[in-house]
């Protein structure tokens, strides 16, 4: 596929400096990059690398050197970069309808344009939109309602009812909709509380490998639009997270809480139950969040607390030893001192 | 269905104050209930609420004001509504044996009234009981030995030989009876201890999602009855886990570890191998266990200690700067005040 | 299965001590061993034992007492039990070849005695060496590539392109090249970064159940040869993981991190982006590793530091806040002998 830096720039709300007709058919980085490709400045860094590249344009943020290269001036060019990507390496297969060895209820309705592979399964009633893939061993139980141009990868579980919004893109392993962990204790044992909730995932989200979204107890578990969720992450049930979030790898939300728009849970976090966290907060790797944060936290450390304030603690941690021992010493000095002063009082 | 309260009470083991002749079809909290449905007061702090309920009957403990509501006793209001929620809200579909796309091998032995989805697979010599469903994707190896009214969700994998009990329910992506981690150093390569014991399951047992739990070396890895094992938890090799356990999501136990009975390990713990942690214990969410516990232990922290000393010590923590800054004062303070004595004295 | 001492001494690289023509048909513990049976002193503190032991034959470190017992000398008897489990307790498998209900597209290339289970898919252009086993529900995407004498469980997903090497053995659940998690802020919005490199998993490498390995945004996520990947780990994309190393359940590995050969990362540990860690290292459980780490480097805690120096840190900081009131009351104490000295002066 060849693109001139006219239809390039169009693509991407650039402005081409230089050649508009010239065309490129791929990207690669500056120092890699070659005639009849195109690259990009991110880093401000890598301005000098500008001059010396083969690449027949640069995609630069506005006023950059382009040292008389091509040029789209971009605001964004990462934001450029991942565009491109998308446009010269990203293909839609055709459609390939259901395929022999898959398993589809007759109660179900399809939308057009689907894949379904052998061995993925389609309860009753299940709706699915269009253009949605099934890989092979996605199991869509009873009643589970799908959007349009959802891709779910293989492996996948959706329990019953749950609802998955377009765009969604769900990696292989995922469980959506499993029972949440809810017992009412009975004497020493625990009576399993029916969870009778279901999921709802809105569009443009999209869910990491092998990562589990239980399904509410009586209502709904709800993952907004937009939020991008890594691999082995846990959502329990009834959460509520905004839109926009991003929740890194293997972090884990207790039941009942709510997070605002636009939070990152960094990796290993762990968020307790029933809690609030406002829009725009960030949570340090490995932190634990014990209660409600208000809105542009930024915190770390278990039990959680301002992240600036935990990187300077965390200095003195390891010195401990040291302090303490500097406690004792004083505190034989002072002892001294108070010594002395009563005999030469 | 509808239910008479007295029907109700038997059922939950209370007694009805009021009209037992009433009848009930369906439960709600006290705000949103309505004619013709019971609510529930299990906590004290909502008992005014029970006055303005719309709900034909209240579940309440005993001596609770009913406000001239129909009222059923119940020393577990909570309990009871769980009890209420399966009445109610929990159908048993009818069996639908072994459908068209299941792979049951010719030497399976399978109970009556089964449910065997297509895409699942059933291996040589496997032993099913009675009401047992799998769904679709279900492994089962070779040998695998299954109890009456068990429910193994989609896309489970159980390896040869391993055992489950009676009423156990497994959860979507479970993993049961992996090789446990084990490799012996020869030089600086690893060999693979061949892992060639089970996994056994008693009854009663609930497993969230994705949740792994390894074969033994050479004997046998034993969740005890009625342990209830949240997603995304690790259980090691030749672990044992006590009764009625509540391990909650993303907790790891390493290998040959043994939980007593009533043991709770609150989300992300991580507990060290070969170490024994007594009966009703309680583990703090993301501690770490280094070694054995007493009964009725209650500890956090990493490495864990008494959980009441953790909190009082996690206060501490943030101000380290502050009192390593008061300590450098009180340094110079106390050496100001030595100099001065020794120049007076 | 019988074999002489001698056999097994020139199976184990030993020495035979006592009659070479003895026969052995199994192995067992010290102490439950019986006649017809081996057993092994892997750990000094049992060579009392030896006398006592029913066993017909022993293996020992070289130099330790036999007690007039048949012994092979062996440098490593921990070593030798491992390769005696697998020479009397592990059985390969008659081949099956590709059973029916298996999905494999016309156009894989399947080498000879292989294994394809019903339920098991093999997407286009896949190529498979000799001796692969795929279990029931293994999707193989389009590309993959396959070395000899694999073993992949049930229920595992390997995404488009990706490559193992020979030798391999992949748990249940595990997912191969998920898109990494990368996205271009877009306003507030994030724009999902195509994920077109792949994974490498070179020979002789495991992966524990439910683990994930993303693929490359545009290169390779590796694994190399003969490391150990444990249950619920996460590797995200662009990661290089050195020759032989540990790493225990639930780890996690973020983007571009780079690991020497025989690293042990421990259960629940986390390593940042875009870093390094030295050959040998070892990384204490539940720690967080945040940046560089030379080789031979052994460290705990989050953020990680010298593991010595955690534990005795660790030990402390139960007492911060008896270590606090100490500071308190030295500070009123100078104040006092301040006051005084004032007025003494």
């Amino acid at each position: 596929m060849k693109k001139t830096l006219k239809e390039l720039a169009e693509y991407l709300g650039g402005k081409v400096i230089g050649d508009e007709t010239a065309e490129v058919s791929g990207l690669a980085g500056l120092d890699e990059a070659r005639e009849g490709q195109i690259t990009f400045l991110a880093n401000p860094k890598y301005a000098g690398k500008v001059a010396a590249t083969g690449a027949t344009a640069v995609v630069l943020p506005p006023g950059a050197e382009r040292h008389g290269k091509n040029a789209i001036e971009c605001a964004n060019p990462y934001l450029a970069f991942a565009k491109l990507l998308t446009l010269f390496h990203v293909r839609t297969p055709a459609p390939r309808g259901v395929m022999e060895g898959a398993f589809v209820s007759s109660t179900a309705t399809i939308g057009t344009d689907v894949t379904i592979y052998p061995g993925a399964f389609v309860g009753e009633r299940v709706t699915l939109g269009e253009r949605v893939t099934l890989h092979p061993g996605v199991v869509l139980y009873d009643d589970v309602i799908i959007g349009d141009d959802v891709t779910i990868h293989a492996n996948v579980s959706v329990r019953e009812r749950c609802r998955i919004g377009s765009r969604v893109i769900i990696h292989c392993g995922v469980v959506i909709g499993s029972d949440g962990f809810g017992y009412a204790p009975d004497g020493p044992r625990n009576y399993k509380i029916p969870q009778i909730g279901i999921v709802v995932i809105e569009e443009d989200v999209e869910i990491g490998a092998n990562t589990t979204i239980d399904r509410a107890a009586l209502q709904v578990t709800r993952i907004r639009r937009g939020t991008k969720i890594d691999n082995l992450v846990q959502i329990a049930h009834n959460c509520e997270i905004g839109e926009d979030c991003i929740i890194v790898s293997q972090a884990g939300v207790a039941g009942s809480a709510k997070l605002g728009k636009h939070v990152t849970l960094a990796g290993q976090v762990a968020v307790a139950g029933h809690l609030t966290i406002g829009d725009n907060s960030m949570v340090g790797g490995k932190s634990g969040v014990p209660g409600n944060l208000p809105a542009n936290s930024m915190v770390s450390g278990i039990p959680a607390f301002n992240h600036k304030d935990w990187l300077k603690a965390s200095i003195v941690f390891p010195k401990l030893p040291e302090l303490r021992k500097t406690v004792s010493l004083l505190e034989k000095r002072v002892r001294e001192l108070e010594e002395k002063q009563t005999v030469s009082s």
